[in-house]
């Protein structure tokens, strides 16, 4: 009898720019079910919504029916936790001038409970229910993608602040003189430098300010991106290497403030770039313990996201429906 | 009958360098009775605990005795609240070099539970239970001292991280090229410029690396002290008045870095520095908002301590306390 009242699944959506992508999962992080649609082409926040239940119906229905599951976490583009809402997205044409009552409009229509969260806090949660993070009660997770994005946990509870913005590591300042411009409309970010298209930069930067030879030369300065410095720094590339001990070092050097701030036992990198494996790790850990104060030296670790690849997003954004 | 049971009081010890000052101390952050006694001259820890003791018996007596105490809280320079020891503390003859385990030691000897934290997070639980920090879930207490401490609460809880030693905001790093250096061993450390020691130091960098007037070149620059300098601002003196708003101008964008970690409802600065007044907090909010990323503007409050002169360390102690 008792088995009839178990829901054993929750539902995940990761919102991205591009698709959103949809996943039943149990509580061990296993995806029984998946589908997707693309994020765009539906003029108000309403289709969106009803396109997305169209798509869910099917596989809610083969892990059987909507009784079998507990809740819905979404992870989305200045998701905010506390009100539910989307606001102001601007990658959203739906999204992109408003605040979206994203999981008040899939609660009325699925009947069960909906949390959202912006994508680094999501993978934030993941990491502590599935992936690396388990049993962490204090840790950071970096999401290095287009952006730089972070979740934070503290005393097992991710940090959410007074508005539900908390978490925005992208966005210390690391150059206080002649910094990059930031798409935040300030400069000298994390995020300019230690970004997808960070690298990017410093790759096309490098090469228009020095004459060093480098295969990355090879290829046209703007179609550049980082998965191309990855590649030819594996190649054995001097000037790509340079390029990643760069951005490592920057890394290392804000997560020694980090610790300052939350001492956690772990930083967790996340996202496309840390297949740059060592090339990127290397030079995190290195600046890390040369720049941290005298009584954190050690006792963080840095690992790697334990989350499977093309699902972790999704996985991370179903954690956070536990949660609710 | 149930009046039998209630312990209306806490004890609260400020354990610092030179004193130790006793209070005990109702829930609403009334002091009933105090003393004090030298921290130093005594070879061993447990001397030093069993003068502490001989000194309360007679407050503890004046209040009713031992059975109306619920517990006490110490703040001590490098305490750990999770362990309950002062580990290391360098000014402290019978602590710097080992590990004392302050919190057991007294429990043993007064038979009530004994917490301990360090001054700038006892200092945060004490605005949270006694000062402006009433009802906040989420803000940061920066010390203004002969250092610079902070301590974080989030979600109503505070951050001790990993460890215990979490919330060493003066030791984010302000300046990586050719910053000055500070006492932890590193250089360009927030402390190392808006303590008061560093506001002295950038008196004395002024007066010598300038010919510009001002009413400080009649002291001893060896001799000049922050208290000197708000003084001699407070009478209009244009390079005092300066020296301020480069100190508050750091700590400003100091706390826009701290707005993207945890999105803080307020900011609250303790110690003798905030007696400048809006000498110091003008500067401070001025680069507060010419600094902190747009979805955080205008959120955060930045107050002074609400905890009263001489008696906020002892209250501050006293609230950690409460928190057993």
């Amino acid at each position: 009898m008792e088995q009839q009242n178990i829901k054993p699944y929750v539902i995940g959506l990761d919102l991205g720019g591009t698709n959103s992508v949809f996943g039943i999962v149990d509580s061990r992080g296993e995806i029984k079910a998946t589908t997707a649609i693309k994020t765009q082409g539906y003029p108000t926040a309403e289709q969106y919504v009803d396109a997305c239940v169209a798509a869910l119906q099917p596989i809610i229905e083969e892990c059987g029916g909507i009784g079998k599951i507990k809740a819905m976490g979404v992870g989305a583009p200045n998701g905010n936790y506390y009100s539910g809402t989307i606001e102001f997205a601007p990658n959203l044409e739906w999204g992109h001038d408003g605040i979206v009552p994203l999981a008040k409009m899939f609660e009325e229509r699925l009947g069960i409970p909906v949390a959202l969260t912006n994508d680094a806090n999501a993978a934030a949660i993941g990491e502590m229910i599935y992936g690396v993070a388990r049993g962490m009660k204090n840790f950071i997770v970096i999401t290095l993608g287009t952006g730089v994005g972070s979740g934070i946990v503290i005393n097992g509870q991710l940090v959410y602040g007074c508005d539900g913005f908390a978490g925005e590591l992208g966005h210390v300042i690391m150059r206080r003189e002649n910094g990059r411009p930031c798409g935040c409309g300030r400069a000298g970010c994390l995020e300019a430098y230690c970004s997808a298209t960070g690298v990017a930069r410093t790759a096309r930067e490098l090469l228009a300010t020095t004459d060093r030879p480098s295969l990355l030369r090879e290829l046209n300065p703007e179609d550049i991106t980082s998965l191309d410095v990855s590649i030819t720094a594996g190649k054995g590339d001097a000037l790509a290497k340079e390029i990643y001990e760069f951005t490592g070092k920057m890394l290392g050097e804000a997560c020694a403030d980090f610790a300052a701030f939350s001492s956690p036992e772990a930083f967790i990198f996340f996202g496309g770039m840390t297949k740059a494996g060592d090339l990127i790790m290397e030079p995190i850990k290195k600046a890390y313990d040369e720049n941290v104060l005298n009584i954190f030296k050690g006792k963080a670790q840095f690992l790697v996201s334990g989350l499977e690849g093309a699902s972790a997003a999704v996985l991370g954004a179903s954690a956070v429906g536990w949660e609710v």
